[in-house]
């Protein structure tokens, strides 16, 4: 997947294991480029256990000491918040910001990228840090609880971004080991069915035979079976025949 | 907000920080109904401190001893896998399997909801544990680095729940005469179908006897039974056994 200039920015995070944990839920979403001001403890080995694989996207991030620093070459900025609104500032969901981030960062020609940022675990961002931003993004939650810890947080947003991302491409087709049974084997399956259920005179008490038919056929439909499927259902059909061929033969020889 | 049926099932859980941060992500997305599987170590601190403000949740989480057990009282089953295809079931991302979540939770007059479920983090779910699933819930992600931590997946797709319980315009739950099979009728089904194909001494010749079962319980999953297609079923399997056991009967008589 392309890069793109999508920046998140982890102002004074006191917790080492939370920046760990980030590294490795924008790499998990496909986002590479992560700026730390004024780390309490980095590196750290819990910022490195938490980050799992993402360990080589926690080594490149940059370690600034200022917010102007951790901004430069950026132009969108959304500041997170819990607030449901602001007196100040749009307030955004996530996935609204995450399609404007992208477009934002898609914009052919545009040099600059955009930013989220993220205050510390306590207290969040200061009103000082809010003035960088152009909206605040929120993440729709319980309003009873609604404080996400930080990595939580970070892994909304950068999904909320690749599913953005993703909104244009088409999804891939199912695989599987066989194609899906042709309307013919579908048929051939339910004529078969209808024999083993006439030859061993099953009558639903509850409805009508076309209609019974038209319920198996639904449930038989909705499980999209694929070729090899159809043989395995059609040979236990033959099988339950010709067990009771057998047996009737049986009876009407002796 | 009012609480929906829907519940997280963890499979023997190795880190009981994860515990921890699975009850923060569902109570922070209005979640409630948290069932342990076998956990490895539970209760601990290590799960109450990364709860943090979610130990009440914590506190009411059920543990089991088997997934059949952990499932009673549940009609739609997700099982979550980081595969983007598979050869069996449908998988369903996360936006969309969560819209049908809240669908069948909301669905008037159904007593039963609906279950995710999440193996461990090393391995995710066996084949045995896929197929007591309906289909598999995967999160869009980074294919060069897809492998999510497990509260974190369990935070994307509570969220994902909660944002379809926002939705204005909530999708029809399908309509359907009568709710989901249950774990144990789907069972006693399978149990059943396997002894006719015994009487009948049906072998697949490509398959082992257990990957055959395993085959066919995931077809019938895929399908979603309610209980009366269930009872269609078994009907039919019935007439089967008894046109046999009176063929057979009339022949040892003779």
């Amino acid at each position: 997947m392309q890069s793109l200039p999508i920046r998140f920015v982890l102002i004074e995070t006191s917790h080492p294991g939370n920046i760990g944990a980030v590294a490795r839920a924008m790499k998990n979403m496909a986002l590479d480029d992560l700026v730390l001001v004024n780390p309490l403890r980095f590196p750290d080995p819990e910022a490195t256990a938490r980050a799992s694989g993402a360990d080589d996207l926690l080594a490149r991030a940059r370690v600034v000491g200022s917010l102007g620093e951790a901004l430069e070459g950026c132009g969108l900025v959304y500041a997170t918040t819990a607030r449901e609104r602001d007196s100040y500032y749009r307030v955004v969901d996530a996935r609204t910001a995450a399609r404007r981030i992208v477009a934002e960062a898609r914009a052919p020609g545009a040099a600059r990228g955009a930013a989220v940022l993220f205050g510390t675990e306590r207290t969040g961002l200061t009103n000082e840090q809010l003035a960088n931003a152009q909206a605040l993004l929120r993440i729709p939650a319980n309003p009873a609880y609604a404080s996400l810890n930080i990595a939580m947080a970070a892994q909304l947003i950068a999904y909320e971004i690749l599913m953005a991302r993703q909104e244009a491409e088409p999804p891939p087709a199912p695989a599987r080991d066989a194609p899906l049974a042709t309307p013919g084997e579908m048929e051939r399956l339910f004529t078969h069915l209808q024999q083993v259920m006439d030859e061993a005179d099953f009558r639903d008490r509850t409805q009508s035979g076309t209609h019974l038919m038209q319920r198996i056929r639904r449930f038989f439909n909705r499980a999209e079976l694929d070729g090899n499927e159809v043989n395995i259902l059609r040979g236990i059909l033959t099988a339950v025949q010709n067990r009771r061929r057998t047996a009737g033969a049986g009876q009407r020889g002796s």
